[in-house]
């Protein structure tokens, strides 16, 4: 496709050829399609709805790039693209620090925002892995989880008022930062988890929260998963709204964690699945005590085997560490299947015992490695080492795993490109209908981000 | 309009002539406009989609009616309207005790979903006055706030999935109940807080709670409306996420409330503003000696200049009585307009600072009183006694008021019918084109509660 429909002054703005560098081409997932015509790095909202104006009048097809942390391939440009990349609206244009709000350009990094919350006495709750290069418009735009989903919710709960810029280049400015707002459709929830494909997110206006304690944290471990949503719902009344991580992992995954990590074993014996629990009040409130009561509670019971308690800061980083080794596991284990799929709790220890079985007997060479956050409905399934039949081959068959479970092919990662043609494992036909006609109502020509959720 | 455009089997099974009520024809605003042609009251999703299949084809508007407690107008059907009121879809279907999720249909009063949750050891979080009558759907439809939004969220919070019939009759089912589903655009967050306009919701998946303690209470008095903010903003730091109302009153309300209830007036002196304070913990747990720590602190820096502690259930009754007299009030004040209004905190001192004034001078004959929820950004006005006249020019003059203040003409109530000539006051052309199209998307003959929001 040609960029001469592209005005000169357009043109001029944006790199083009050998000025376009690789970093352009792909994301975290390791998609890449071909080379966009152009790529454009607008300073402002303006900017933004002059390009989606001409390519919405050429008909045009754009990519949208944050941070391209993410996995689904959802800011993998095809060939000839324009691409419209964030990372130059990266400010943080205003805090109110009485009431703990904050006004922040979409191409703002998550770490950026938690440092200005912090600079002022407020936190940002949402966190991830990515937090030094995922972006806080692309965070809205999956409705991004991470790690402390059970005390403050997912990036929706934090995101107050968007301003978006529609297919044709209408800026719709909705900043307000009220919690309570009933006057009809707020635009927020409508652009909150489309992946770009309805408008692009240029400002945000973010809900930020009090900070919290250095949490107190603990690694048990369970002997079935039959217990884990037994010792979840206790725990939410033995500990309260202190409570702030519920990570469970498989003992295959803690064992590789232990052993490529140089970190010692958090638990003797031999458990089949472990929980990181954390629990955080304000700061300078230690909840060492109501954790340690909770989990004796836990002992007594019988919904747990085991449990550690970290008695410092350096004991809790070691039990962390072993979460965080997925990285570590990943290149262990590659080629390796990241899986980010959701189940009610109900469904949960049914499911990884039919799938758990299947996968050994159809992928006997690899590691099937489970982990994730119970409280969110979230499990992620590392696989691997893979060749190219198997990898192309167990995606679809966890999926189809999912079918009739009241489950989700992703919690939090976004469908993108590559879970596109899984979708109606976890939508129905009416519900992909809405999307189409809101799709077609708010960008009639198809012509952002198209390929990604919808064909 | 004539009715013989419905089928002989829907036309029977619904109430005509004089078998409509009275109670079918108004809400609590006191509007009444027609008599409706005829008044469905189904008992499932399939005959709410037969019903609107049928207005659909034949392009007959349709008003949809939850418990009619709603102050805007938006249940009050036009004269030859179809009503489709949901009061018979009252069942609690399903509760997962594990997990904490509850199927139900859209007919069941707040309080029966309270009663059911409460009966198997969980919280359905939602509280307001009306809780014996209005429907959970109708809370849905407007995103009702209510008493505990500072600790639990709006509904919309509480709302993990919905079903809903479209215009046309297509049921969208969307029931799962999970917490993270980052696949595409999840109807929920497009019907909760819709009005009917888009959908009838028909049955939701309410996300329940961990039973809460008995709260601590306090009643505080400050010196000037500045003080408020500041003293929130501190107490979600000393007092953390127990914190769970902050209501405040302005001294004449107080002193009408106290009167009227035969109440003792709770402090001595001459505050100008009043807050009444809760927190809770887990049950069993006691926050009276942090609302005590708490309180004292807030002595200390000048935020408040007196409080009283409950010093038992009986106590703590008492100090809610005054909140809890606006009925009493507003018979006296009759009669009497009562607002809803929206604004930042950094807004709220001056806007009040500057209305007071004028209303006494334009309205010189009625009280103005003013409580709310500062946490929620919301602040109710009771105004009264009104003439004719005063009546109908008072509500615009405070949305007047409003402009340009990044506040909302409701927070929690809607627009309905009756705020709709208001709308532009806190949205821009392009969101209320965002809302248009979307409409016309899902509604394209509007025939759902047309008249209500936008024309």
């Amino acid at each position: 496709m040609e960029t001469t429909s592209l005005s000169p002054a357009l043109e001029s703005a944006g790199l083009q050829g050998a000025d376009i560098q690789d970093r352009f081409l792909g994301d975290w997932s390791g998609l890449t399609i071909g080379r966009p015509a152009i790529v454009y790095r607008p300073t402002s909202t303006e900017e933004v709805s002059q390009i989606l104006k001409t390519c919405h009048r050429d008909g045009r097809p754009v990519t949208v790039q944050g941070g391209l942390t993410g996995v689904a391939g959802g800011g993998v440009p095809d060939e000839g693209d324009v691409v419209i990349n964030l990372e130059r609206m990266n400010k943080v244009e205003q805090i109110d620090e009485l009431e703990g709000i904050m006004l922040v350009q979409a191409g703002a990094t998550l770490q950026s925002v938690q440092e200005a919350a912090a600079a002022c006495d407020w936190m940002f709750a949402v966190d991830l892995g990515a937090r030094g290069s995922c972006q806080v418009g692309g965070n809205a735009s999956t409705n991004a989880g991470g790690i402390r989903v059970l005390k403050y919710g997912t990036m929706r709960d934090s995101v107050l008022g968007v301003e978006v810029v529609l297919a044709d280049g209408t800026i719709v400015s909705s900043l307000k930062g009220l919690v309570k707002n009933s006057t009809g459709l707020d635009p927020r929830n409508v652009f909150v988890g489309s992946e770009g494909t309805l408008g692009i997110i240029t400002r945000l206006t973010l809900r930020l929260r009090p900070p919290m304690g250095t949490p107190s944290t603990a690694m048990v471990a369970a002997d079935s998963f039959e217990r884990l949503p037994v010792l979840l719902r206790n725990l939410r009344r033995r500990v309260g709204d202190a409570l702030c991580a519920f990570e469970f992992m498989s003992a295959d995954y803690v064992d590789m964690a232990c052993k490529l990590t140089d970190t010692p074993r958090p638990l003797a014996g031999k458990p089949v699945w472990y929980v990181l629990i954390e629990a955080a009040g304000m700061p300078g409130e230690s909840m060492d005590e109501r954790l340690q009561d909770a989990l004796g509670a836990a002992l007594d019971e019988g919904e747990i085997t085991d449990c550690v308690q970290a008695s410092n800061l350096s004991h809790a980083m070691k039990l962390w560490r072993i979460r965080e080794s997925i990285p570590e596991v990943l290149t262990h284990i590659k080629r390796a299947i990241t899986m980010d799929v959701g189940l009610p709790w109900a469904q949960t220890a049914s499911f990884l015992e039919s799938i758990e079985s299947e996968l050994k007997a159809k992928f006997p060479n690899a590691s099937h490695l489970w982990l994730g956050h119970l409280g969110d409905n979230n499990l992620h399934l590392l696989s691997g080492p893979l060749d190219e039949h198997e990898y192309e081959q167990l995606e679809p068959f966890v999926f189809e795993a999912l079918r009739g479970r009241a489950g989700t092919i992703s919690a939090e990662h976004g469908v993108g490109r590559l879970k596109k043609p899984f979708l109606t494992v976890c939508r129905s036909e009416e519900e992909i209908e809405v999307m189409r006609r809101i799709k077609k109502a708010l960008d009639p020509k198809g012509i952002l981000n198209p390929g990604r959720i919808l064909d």
